[in-house]
């Protein structure tokens, strides 16, 4: 990861920490071409109600209707390893690099991801491991429904 | 399929053929729970100015926020094979079965999808193929659009 890498893996945890203060899941994005800044996005399911809102996703949403040519060129920050909703979104799109602020809270699609060419660098990033780690003991039933999963 | 499915099909048909005349991508989805319609949905890539919102996708935020425990009895309909987003999703809530009307038009995930256990039943509708036929022959750059793919 370098300079750059950092900052945006930033800006994604910048949207993560206000997700948790807004009650939410704190997940956050941010999509980069060549330096620039499309969007960046966060996990809303409890501010939108919604159940296709996770950080990735909006950010993708808030970048806008793009051509294909530019999310050929983008990177994809985002502080939690994808789940299968946010990698076919990214493989929909054919986003070539996703950078991983963690994975140890949750991992699903990074073996499926690397099978299908697209790069996955984890960082293993402390504030990223912080924030879920207070998700997942302050709010785990929110947590289980934001990944389909039951109790 | 049976009448039941016919019946559900038909939604999501009816869901695509509103979506055509909004001037949008036409594919429709309903989700269904034992034979309890949760939403039907539609792609909103023109009438919404999203990238997320394909027909499966809105189908899914409009059936609200659900306990993983619903998704896992339900049905999905969609008129055209799903595209990764939109498979990755059902992959994401454990939808069990999907039923698609058409995948001459596109055709990505399904191999995957059955690696993953989900039960996918094309039925190969001539309504599906008709609308998307004309999808491609007079709105083909909003169709690339639609799949991230270049001209």
């Amino acid at each position: 990861m370098d300079d750059a890498d950092r900052r945006f893996l930033d800006l994604a945890i910048e949207q993560a920490q206000i997700g948790w203060g807004e009650g939410g899941v704190p997940i956050g994005a941010a999509l980069v071409r060549n330096g620039e800044v499309l969007a960046v996005g966060r996990n809303r399911r409890v501010q939108m109600d919604s159940a296709i809102r996770h950080g990735e996703t909006d950010c993708i949403e808030r970048a806008g209707r793009l051509p294909a040519s530019t999310y050929r060129e983008s990177t994809l920050y985002t502080t939690l390893s994808p789940c299968f909703m946010c990698a076919g979104t990214a493989v929909l799109y054919d986003i070539p690099r996703i950078v991983v602020g963690e994975n140890r809270a949750f991992e699903a699609s990074e073996v499926w991801l690397r099978s299908r060419g697209v790069v996955v660098d984890v960082v293993d990033d402390p504030a990223c491991i912080d924030l879920m780690k207070r998700m997942l003991d302050e709010r785990p039933q929110l947590w289980l429904e934001d990944i389909g999963e039951t109790s």
